[in-house]
C-alpha cells in the first residue's frame, strides 16, 4: 500500500535572526532544501521547531509561509500538540485552514498518565479536521507510554489517524509490534535523529521524519530499500552514520542542525530562543571535522 | 516592612460556559468575591487559571476584564510562566500594559535543570518591565529547586523581584531559610493550597496565593497573625482546616474548587478544559458533607 | 465480610541508635505501642522503615525480632518490594519463613512503565508465598499507574492478594472505583499518613496502614466508622486533624514521626540514615506546639 | 600524567543460568575476554550487572570471583551505588576488604536533589576506604545533576575520588568543562554505551568504561588516541559504530551485549532478572546482521 506521506519529512528548525525574531525570509531556503533532497514533505512546529517559544501569532505566520512556499510540490506536516486538548483542536484547525496535508500530535503531558483521557484527546482532534493526523508516540517529552494495541485502537476508532511517528526506543521492534496490529493500514515513521532508520525500514516503516540536516542522505537510503537493494542502503546509511549520530546528541541537537542549514546557506543564524542549548566554539569545530570525515564541507 | 502585596490572594480560576468556553461574565463575580472576602489581591492566568489550556487571545480577553473589574480596589497579579524566555517575557510584558500590579513566574521545564539559566529567565523578564515579579518556586511542576542562596541571589541581583510564592514542601522550613538569606526585603507567600498558611505566617510569611474558594477565612486568619493573636488564629485555621484539606486534594483540587465557586454563584458551571480531572456525584456529595461540617452551606 | 487484617495498622519506622545502627531494643517498644493502641497489626520495612537503607541481615533482624514481640497478639506485614521480582520473592519467602502475616508489595520503578511486567511481578511472588499479600499502590514513589481494572485482575488472578494499599491520590474516589470492581473481596487501606481516613473509611476502606504516631486515633476514628457513629467519627477525625496534617509534611515526614515517638518513650533517638531529612530546632519546636494545641504533651 | 585506570574498563554484566541464578562459571570467561581484549579494568555490579536485581550474599560472590580471576592483570573496579549512604559505604568497605582497586558510585535517588546531601554522600565513602573512588555522574539514572564546578569540589576536597565516569550528555563538550576545573588530576572516563568514544577521547577523557561486547574495538581506538593517531583512531571508531550505535539502543542495550557475549562463548545464556527486558528472534537476527555487516561473526 502507498500512502500520500511516504518518504522522507524534513522536520524545519524555526529561523531566528539576530534578535531571535522569527526570520521568514529563511523559510523558502529550508523548503527548498526539503525539496531539492527529495524529500516526500516538511513538517513545522514540532519539538524541532521549539513550538512551545512561539507566540500564537507566530504560529501562524510560519505555518502561512511554509505552506505557500511548498505549493503543492511537497506535503506540509505541522505539529499541532497542546498542553490541552481545545489548544491540539485550534492548532489543528487553524492548520487545516492555512492548507496543509498533516498534522502531528502528541499526547499531552498529565499528571497521571492515563490512556482513556489521551484517546478522547485524540478523539476530538479526529472529530474536528478532515486532514492526516499523526499520532507522535514520544513518551521522553511527555512521559506517556502508548502500547501497541493502544496505538492500533487509534488507528481502528479514529479515521484521520493515518500516520505514527515512533519516538518511543527501541524503535525497531516497535515498528514491528504495531504492524502486527495495524497490519499496513497505519504509516510508521521513524524519528529520533534518524539513528536507526535502516532497521526501521527495514522492519517495515514507511519513512522518517526527523531534523537531520542532509536529508538526501536519509532520501537515499529509503530509495535503496524501497527499490528492495538492503546492501546498498545498508552502505549508504553507514557511510553517514558518523554525523547522523554526532547530530542527534541529546541536549544540542537542534542546535548542531542549525549550526549546519547555516553552513548549507539555508539560515542566517544558528541561534536558538532561550533557554535552548547553543554550542560552543569547540563543539562547533568538532562538528565541522565530523562533517569534513564524511566528506561534507 | 510593609509591602503592597501583603496579605491573602485568591487565585482565580478560568471560568468556562457550557461549552467551555471563557465565561467572561462570571468574571465581575469573582472579583467580587475576593474583594468582599478582604483580599489584598487577585491571581488569575497560574495553574488553577489552566493557563496551559488557553489560547494568547484568550490570556489577554482575561487580564484585560480582571483589571478592569478589580479597578484599583485589589491589587492584581497575572501568571506569565512559559516555556521559554521570550514568551515569559511576552506575557508580562502584555500584562503591564494592560495595567497589572504583578506578574508571577515559575522557571520553564528543563531536559536538564540548571539554575544559571533559570537566572537569565528570570534576569530578561526583570529587564523588560517595571512592575513587580512573584517567583513562584514550584518544583512538583517544573522540576527545578531553587535552594534558598539562589533566591537570594534573585532578590538581591534583579530590582523587580519583590516577591517569592513558595510551593517547595515542607514549606515552614523554607520561609526560615529564606527569610534569613533576604531578611523581609522579600515578601513571601505561601501556596499549595493553605494546608500550612498557620505555620508559614508564623514563621514569617506576608500572606498566601491560593485558590481556597472561601479565601475570608484566610484573611482572618492573616488578621489574627498580623495583630499577634497567635491562638486566635490557630483556632480558626483549625475550624476550617477540614475544608482547606479537601479542597487541596491532588488532581481534584481546582475541580473540587470551581463546585464550590459555583455553588456560591460565582461561576456557572463548574467545567475544566479536557484533560483536566472532574469530580464525579459521590465526590459532589461528600464535598457538600465536608462543608456542612464546618457550617458553609 | 470481615477481613484477618481489617482496622488501623501502625507503620514502624526503623530504630536507629546515635551510631544510626539498628537499635533493637526499640523494637518492644515499639510494638507495645501499636498493641496499645488497639492497632490490628504492624507493618515494618515500608518507606517509613527506610528499607532501601538497611542491609538483607538487618531486614532479617527486624522481621525476627518484630514477629517475636507481636507474639500473635497483632498482625505483622512485612515490606518487600524490591527494584526486581527475584529480590520481591526473595524478601517475601524470607518473611514467611520468620512468621509473619502478610507481605506489602509495590511495583519496581521502570524505565517504561508497563503493566504486564507489573502483574508478571507480583505473579512470581502469589506464586512462592502461602500469606496474604498487600498490593501497594504508590505511583509517587515508583512512577507505576495502577487503574481500578488492573487492581481488579490481580485480585481476580492471584490467589494470595488480599489486601490493598492505595496511596494513589485522590484516595476516596479510587477507594470507590476498586470496590465497584472487588467487591469486598479485597481489603483497601489507605495510606499517605491518615489524612483523608475518614472519606476512606466512609467509602468502604477496610482501615489504614501509616506511620501516624499517634495510632490510638485512628482507631479510635475506625471504631466509630464500623460501628455506624460517623458524627462522632468526623469529631474524632477533626480534633486531630492539625497534627494529622503537620506529621504527613512531604520530605519530613518520618522526621517528625520519630521525634514523636523519642518523645513518647519509644525510640532512644529519632536519627535517620543520610540522606534522610532531619527536623531542625524551629521545626521541633513548631511539631510541639502543633501537639499541645491537640492536647497531646 | 598517567593514572592506574587509564584505558577501556569492560563493564562485566551479571551472568545468569537457566534458572536465573548467578552463573559463576562464566565469570572466569568474562575476565579472560577482557584480558584477551587488552582491557584496563573490568567493572562489575554496575547498572550492566543488575546490581538493583543482587542479594548482599551474589554480591559478594561475585566481586569475591572477579577479583580471584582478575588477579592483578587488570583492576577490578566495583559499583557501591546505593539509595542511602550507609548502604553505599558498606558496599565500598566490603570491595575495598575482597581486594579490589577501586569502587563506582553514583548519587543516590533524592526526592529533591539536593548536592548538599551528594557531597556528604561522597565525603562518608571517601573517609571510609582507602581505595580510588570513581564518580559515577549519571543523571539519567538517579535525577542528579552534577555541575563541572562540584565536580571539581568532590575532586579537591576528596582525596580518593580520583576518577569521574561522565554520562551526563552531551559528553563530549562536558569532558572539557570539567577538565576546564580539574586539569589532569582527575581521570574522566565516558560511558553511555561509547557512542562517543572518539570525542570524548580527543577532548582528554582517560578511557571509557562500557559494556560494548567486543571491548577490543574500543580498546583500538583508544591506542590510535594515545599515539596521537587520530585518523586511524576516526577510522577504526567509524568502521565499528554500526554495531556501538546497534548495542547501545535504550532499554534493550544489556540483552543485546548478553547475546553477544553468549554467541561468543563467554555466557551460557543470556538472560537477564525480571523486568528486565530481553530480546526477540526478530531483533537477535537484526543482531546478526549487524554483526555480520562489520565482519563479527
Amino acid at each position: 500500500m502507498s500512502r500520500k506521506l511516504d518518504g522522507i519529512h524534513f522536520m524545519m528548525p524555526t529561523p531566528f535572526d539576530d534578535q531571535r525574531q522569527i526570520d521568514e525570509d529563511c523559510i523558502p531556503r529550508l523548503v527548498e532544501l526539503a525539496v531539492d533532497a527529495g524529500c516526500a514533505g516538511i513538517v513545522c512546529l514540532g519539538v524541532m521547531g521549539e513550538h512551545t517559544r512561539l507566540t500564537d501569532g507566530e504560529r501562524q505566520q510560519i505555518i502561512r509561509r511554509v505552506a505557500q512556499e511548498a505549493a503543492g510540490r511537497i506535503s506540509v506536516t505541522v505539529g499541532a500538540s497542546a498542553q490541552g486538548t481545545y489548544m491540539a483542536v485550534q492548532h489543528a484547525l487553524e492548520a487545516q485552514e492555512l492548507g496543509v496535508t498533516a498534522v502531528m500530535v502528541a499526547p499531552p503531558t498529565m499528571a497521571k498518565p492515563n490512556l482513556d483521557a489521551v484517546f478522547a484527546y485524540y478523539k476530538a482532534i479526529n472529530d474536528a479536521v478532515a486532514i492526516s493526523i499523526v499520532v507522535q508516540d514520544f513518551p521522553e517529552v511527555n512521559g506517556v507510554f502508548m502500547p501497541a494495541p493502544f496505538i492500533g485502537r487509534l488507528k481502528e476508532e479514529l479515521e484521520q489517524v493515518h500516520y505514527l511517528k515512533l519516538e518511543d526506543p527501541p524503535t525497531p521492534p516497535k515498528v514491528t509490534a504495531v504492524s502486527n496490529v495495524t497490519g499496513d493500514t497505519l504509516g510508521i515513521f521513524g524519528g529520533l535523529g534518524g539513528v536507526f532508520l535502516l532497521e526501521e525500514l527495514l522492519r517495515g516503516a514507511c519513512g522518517t521524519m526527523t531534523g537531520f540536516a542532509y536529508p538526501e542522505v536519509l532520501v537515499e537510503v529509503h530509495r535503496y530499500v524501497s527499490a528492495g537493494q538492503e546492501e546498498q542502503a545498508r552502505a549508504h546509511f553507514y557511510r553517514y552514520l558518523p554525523l547522523i549520530r554526532y547530530e542527534s546528541q541529546q541536549g544540542i541537537g537542534l542546535s548542531l542542525r542549525k549550526e549546519i542549514l547555516k553552513r548549507r546557506g539555508a539560515l542566517n543564524t544558528a541561534n536558538l530562543r532561550h533557554p535552548g542549548a547553543e554550542v560552543d566554539e569547540a563543539t562547533r569545530q568538532e562538528l565541522y571535522r565530523t562533517l569534513d570525515s564524511v566528506e561534507f564541507s
